[in-house]
């Protein structure tokens, strides 16, 4: 099987945002098209998680504008201005809590404002403005993937032969544009010769390690083995993980970071068995604006994930739920933070103000 | 609804076992039966956790027994009791790790003995002993229900009004021949007139918390709110649960503790979150000839449980995959050990023996 692309664009401004429904793997490999009026399914498609992982949501996101402009192909100015604008503001509520998502509509919006300021209504055509916000969106794609590259080469250097490295949700191809934050450390690590074993938390409840990070890395053959969220003290324990490898939804200036539910225990766990808890993300995953963790909105998701995840009820009915998609692990638990400028370590606001200013 | 028996014996020496079918709940409420012929059965419950919990699966076995020697009624003293050491050997091997399962056969098989010594062939019959052996499995399942009484006055002491107390898997009405072990404790609190929220993980891969746990917990009107496991370390960062109270399957001479896997991974996260945390067992959970947890044998289950576990398939079928059934808490983790001799704290092995071996 040929290498799989989360997302793409095909065709020109015209053309279409292409994605491979997450929630259908691994039992179904179906890819998703959206082309002229599908702004409101590119919306859903990134609320229902279809397409997932936080650098995903913003290239996703950038390409649904892309989409959403399809209506004002043949717009005056002001009428394509302000169309714009609503798909931007209407994308922006899509998840609450990746912070990529807004970093990479801010990205069109200035984007926008430019092709506002340069042209005149008279000089102005709106294909012209498409085909600009499409390179744009194009360009935050091909970043990512550079990005991912980087973070890869970067914490790659962490993993020694023959390591176990456990992980949690799914960092991996499907939730970027690239290869990856958390896997494209473990996939360079494994093309530059080293022997990794992966142990997969299940994920619960959308269950994206057992649905997606097993099957991304059975894709590409490196060893995995799935467990279920509470068997990760006793994989620890065992001696069986000499690292612990996580993606990122959002991290703070002083290195508090946001990602799927069960991140934060799973670093209490590495603390407690002296295992180190590395963090990769991308310089675009930190939020300046906020000082600490518990400035993050929590998103807290629909309690039928819990009771009725896959097919059956596992609960009754009408039993209470607690279900935030995510948690905050405290700069304190985390080892380093991989960059694509480069590892964080320790974590401290000056290190990450350092390392993120690097160009 | 009048409150539920999850074991109970119907009629003579020839009724019948009768179950709950744990695995249909809490979606269907199904008792099963067993009577003459159905040895098999009774062993394919066990394994197959329809009865489960380690004081319910003991006293499921003694059950067992006295339907094993349904066929062997009007056997002479030789067959019978051939038949009868035969039966108790059968259901030995239904379950590893839960050390009631043998106590409780253990139990049956000196009752048998001394059954032996007590008659010779002319005077025997088949019919007595069997009722003798009855007898014995019904005094095991009473002293359970004392045990689970005792339990639940013992720890109720330890909650206070308004507490948060979180618990893992099922150790409740429906684990053992009474109130249970660590739900024992909540129920008398409740009694007692506290106020009682209780989180429950849901407790990958078969779910004993969110089908079990909740349901039980409801069916008293005593608040629950279900959790994935991997959110327990967000409800204790965030002040809600203020002590754990798990059940055990096996514990040590020097209180390491066998319970359902995730139980270590919550006594870390307490440990961490400097919340207490409980374990709630009989003395005849203990396992003196076992000094250390190492040595307890931890059963590995089918990997199905947590590649379908909810109906669908949820993982690339040939996924490799971890699934231990139990893991052990080491004894320093624990805060107190509830037994119905009274609580042992700090949990050392000289205060293991002073406690188990009050009268």
């Amino acid at each position: 099987m040929e290498r799989m692309v989360s997302i793409r664009w095909e065709g020109s401004t015209d053309g279409f945002l292409c994605l491979i429904d997450q929630t259908l793997l691994p039992l179904e490999y179906v890819e998703l098209k959206f082309g002229c009026g599908d702004l409101e399914k590119v919306y859903e498609a990134i609320q229902k998680l279809r397409v997932r992982g936080a650098p995903a949501i913003g290239i996703a996101a950038a390409y649904g504008v892309c989409v959403g402009i399809q209506d004002f192909l043949d717009a005056d100015k002001e009428r394509f201005f302000s169309g714009c604008s609503k798909c931007i503001s209407y994308l922006r509520k899509s998840r609450p809590t990746a912070v990529n998502l807004f970093w990479a509509l801010d990205r069109m919006s200035r984007k926008l404002q430019e092709i506002e300021k340069m042209y005149t209504p008279e000089q102005f055509s709106a294909r012209m403005a498409a085909e600009m916000l499409l390179a744009e969106a194009k360009e935050i794609h091909q970043q990512d993937r550079c990005l991912c590259a980087a973070i890869g080469k970067h914490g790659a250097a962490l993993l020694k032969d023959d390591m176990g490295v456990l992980t949690h949700c799914n960092a991996g191809a499907l939730a970027t544009g690239g290869d990856g934050t958390a896997l494209a450390v473990i996939y360079t690590a494994v093309a530059e010769g080293k022997k990794i074993h992966v142990y997969a938390d299940e994920t619960r409840p959308l269950l994206q390690g057992a649905r997606l990070t097993t099957w991304e890395l059975m894709q590409r053959n490196i060893p995995v083995t799935l467990i279920c969220d509470n068997m990760a003290a006793k994989v620890m324990c065992e001696g069986r993980v000499q690292a612990v490898m996580v993606g990122a939804d959002r991290i703070t200036r002083n290195g508090d970071t946001a990602n799927k539910i069960g991140t934060y225990g799973v670093a209490c766990l590495a603390a407690m068995h002296k295992i180190p808890f590395y963090v990769a993300a991308p310089t675009s995953t930190f939020d300046f604006s906020l000082h600490r963790g518990e400035e993050i909105p929590i998103e807290e998701r629909d309690r039928a994930e819990i009771i009725k995840g896959f097919g059956m009820r596992t609960a009754p009915e009408n039993v209470q739920v607690y279900n935030p998609a995510f948690d905050v692990t405290p700069a304190e638990l985390i080892h380093g933070i991989i960059t694509e400028n480069g590892i964080i370590t320790p974590v401290t606001e000056e290190n990450i103000l350092r390392v993120c200013q690097q160009k």
